[in-house]
């Protein structure tokens, strides 16, 4: 292990010197929020950093990028200003560096220990999209609702396909959600309304845009790289039965509306790179406007628990990688783009469900209990969706040669529905 | 007709001192958006009455919600605070009120006209959602794409469908749309890549979200109409032959989403309230939850003209109604809100295309030709799909006694894909 942080950081923690994800945060109740960086058990408060005149770099010098209650302006700034700021940071928090080590009071309101600090949604969301890009889910989802025949659709293996989500109900890891009711239809019965009881988790990864593009101008595939800041963690909560209701012919709205969850740290595209894989060959051949140079998956491992209510421990239920996914992220971006819509600083643009090959990687409860059909084990009791008061926890980190570069936690725990 | 405007409005104006419609606009080209409402051939500018301390009411008085770039803070103080506004103006510009009628300098900077300012997007739209409410709509698309044979889906009939639209996309009347590029695929042929062959218009309305609500804690469908502030002209283009292929199985997206067009001018439900009339009754009866003790519809007729590049004239396409629709806005919202779903202020709620039962009534080229199988006559020349250069203009007006609730026009001209 090469580079080292004057800031202690445990071997296992996620957020080492050579992560440095960002986040929003208030250090004390009611404070204003502002942009920081994570480091070992520490937040780097970037607007001390800025304030005192350290980000001397030509880009960001003098900006108030960081003076924001969000990134969203930081991420319109483009990759230019995002490797200015990496390369700030960095230096300054290097064990070699003594402008920060060894100034005690600048240390003192530049350093928040995390766990005193609370933690906000880091951008402001225009538009959520949500992507269907793992060939696996798409192809248990097909099984489990229209047979075993032809479960994939036509047009999976030549369009990333995607919907439009809800932005309004995105919300920061930790967030209770409330059991959603609606309407449900059984096989041959009439329809009812009520607590959905087919609630569910996606196991997700969202992509954070940068720049992005003007209307009617769409963005190469191979320059889309440019055009994202980096990842989250995402839980995209279903409620099956609501869903399997509404969404002919028009998609899925209210079983997904009721709650979207990230993680709170962005790990850049800079700090994945070194986990950078080939993506799956794919066959048919793309299009012109989705063949890429460069085809880049990224080694991150994933993991849901599941802490049932009042229980100590949380089940792990099910183990996956980013690098199951088919379509990449610069493949979903310019696809998104190709018709002329535009894309703004802060958009997500979620991977879908993440399921891997084998059963025990499948990324939800659909899949993992076949519909239903079959118990999930949790310990002592047993699971086929989610009951109130369970709490749904991902992780996900890339392992490096004595490092990791991770993105913490995303969790949420279910509330019962209103009366 | 009682009341009076000191302002000349021409009898056939769409807006007369009984609107008041509320718009964004500059009054010269580099100044600040700023609220303002429609009065015959002028704008009062809402930031210079308040500079003047003209809203003297106790909800408005001393508020900043007119010195804004957007209508959301006003929007968000809900329909008290829409009612005094209301009242304050009407009396403001009324014949026997000497305040503005008699001081020419207030005049002077309070009024300008509306061919001279620059009208903007009035809301910043956190969500776009469009429904799916016109039942002769839904018959004309089911028969079109799945037969005559239950042409209407079964959940139709039980549920306001909708889907999440693009929000960054949304546009103000008079912008250009660049004719989108994506995916088609002809049956039998393989997919292909390039400009669509088959771009249409989608004759709409849109609601706009009052103070909606916090996530988890729906609204009431009695208490739904306290949270739509008023409705615009919309048009939501469509690329039929991009959408048939992308949409199964998560909705419609790059076919609608490279642009949606709205008119200016937001008529407040207020002004609408003359024109309310009952709406259509429904069988089967909707859930409780959707079964509301007042269910209204508004009398606003419609007009789609075409006006193809370099004819002076334009030609009507379709006449239809508002009143059309099987659900009603207050439906609508509730069902968003029923499953925990957030709404805020200025959220945009698309009605759908909004097709009568006649052929003469249909809302979109698709049901006028028939999916391409005839040609629409547009005096000298015909259409079975949008040209380039062919400028789409919507209006639509509710007819009172002597005077007209109008809602202006809604516009828009296809430019060519880029190359």
């Amino acid at each position: 292990m090469g580079l080292q942080s004057f800031v202690e950081v445990h071997p296992e923690s996620h957020f080492p010197i050579q992560n440095l994800p960002y986040g929003v945060f208030r250090p004390r109740p009611g404070s204003e929020p502002r942009p920081g960086v994570a480091i070992g058990d520490y937040v780097l408060d970037l607007s001390v950093i800025a304030a005192h005149g350290l980000f001397d770099g030509s880009i960001l010098k003098g900006s108030d990028c960081f003076n924001q209650p969000n990134l969203n302006k930081f991420l319109g700034m483009g990759r230019p200003a995002w490797k200015e700021a990496r390369a700030t940071i960095q230096n300054l928090l290097s064990s070699t560096e003594p402008k920060l080590r060894d100034n005690a009071s600048l240390r003192q309101i530049a350093l928040a220990p995390r766990d005193q600090v609370e933690m906000l949604l880091p951008i402001a969301i225009g538009d959520y999209t949500d992507f269907f890009s793992s060939m696996h889910h798409a192809k248990n989802c097909g099984t489990i609702f229209r047979g075993p025949e032809n479960p994939i659709p036509a047009n999976w293996f030549h369009i990333p396909i995607a919907y439009h989500g809800r932005a309004s109900s995105v919300v920061i890891s930790g967030t209770d959600i409330v059991r959603p009711r609606g309407q449900g239809h059984p096989i041959g019965g009439s329809p009812y309304f009520g607590p959905s009881v087919k609630l569910d988790f996606e196991l997700e990864m969202a992509a954070i845009v940068g720049p992005g593009n003007e209307l009617g101008k769409p963005i190469d595939v191979n320059e889309a790289a440019d055009h994202i800041f980096g990842l989250v963690l995402m839980n995209d909560w279903s409620a099956r039965d609501i869903q399997a209701w509404e969404y002919v012919p028009l998609g899925p709205f209210l079983g997904k509306s009721f709650g979207t969850t990230v993680s709170p740290w962005i790990v850049t595209l800079d700090a994945l790179e070194p986990f950078a894989c080939n993506a799956p060959k794919q066959d048919p051949h793309p299009l012109p406007y989705l063949a890429e140079k460069i085809s880049k998956n990224y080694d991150i491992s994933l993991e849901v628990r599941i802490k049932p209510t009042g229980e100590e421990n949380s089940h792990v239920v099910t183990k996956s990688n980013f690098n199951h996914l088919y379509w990449t992220l610069t493949q979903q971006l310019a696809h998104h783009t190709i018709n002329g819509c535009n894309l703004r600083p802060g958009d997500l643009l979620g991977t879908g469900t993440i399921s891997g090959p084998e059963p025990e990687s499948y990324g939800c409860l659909l899949e993992l209990t076949w519909n239903g059909q079959k118990q999930l084990s949790l310990g002592g009791t047993t699971r086929k969706f989610l009951e109130d008061g369970d709490e749904v926890i991902i992780t996900g980190c890339s392992k490096g040669n004595g490092y990791n570069v991770g993105f913490g936690t995303c969790s949420g725990k279910i509330l019962p529905s209103p009366i």
